[in-house]
């Protein structure tokens, strides 16, 4: 069973209204090492046996048609999910 | 100026109400090759200079603090995003 993940960031000229919440919480935590946060969304993907070249090609283009709003949203990363960083699924 | 990846997702045992949706409107794009989807969050924190261990271990306890609900969520990675995985920032 593999999985592909798929990221989805706003387009940097778009306000992220979500994002600028989350950067300003963070000093009341004392964390002051960041200088802006960014929201986005991320898709996990689970495929049927391995990740083969043609089902990326269909997760890239779920993600241009359903999983991204174009006008808005970058889609950032569209690769095979390694066990080292999918250890939570 | 580096950039740190934090990514959230729903916990595995949590319903996704937004992951089904999305999985569900796939077919009918022509696209069946997933067997599930799972929707989750992904932070982008922008730090001046190079990301060091520190600022990682600061990324970390946002993560855990501020950019997660731990009831619900896991935080699956924190770590540096290259420019490769960062093209569109």
């Amino acid at each position: 069973m593999g999985h592909i993940i798929v990221e989805v960031m706003p387009k940097p000229e778009i306000l992220d209204p979500q994002g600028k919440a989350v950067g300003s919480a963070l000093p009341r935590l004392g964390i002051t090492s960041f200088t802006s946060v960014r929201q986005g969304k991320c898709f996990h993907l689970t495929v049927d046996g391995p990740v083969t070249d043609e089902l990326l090609a269909d997760a890239r283009r779920a993600a241009e048609e359903v999983l991204s709003n174009p006008i808005i949203e970058d889609v950032v990363r569209v690769e095979e999910l390694t066990d080292a960083a999918g250890g939570a699924l």
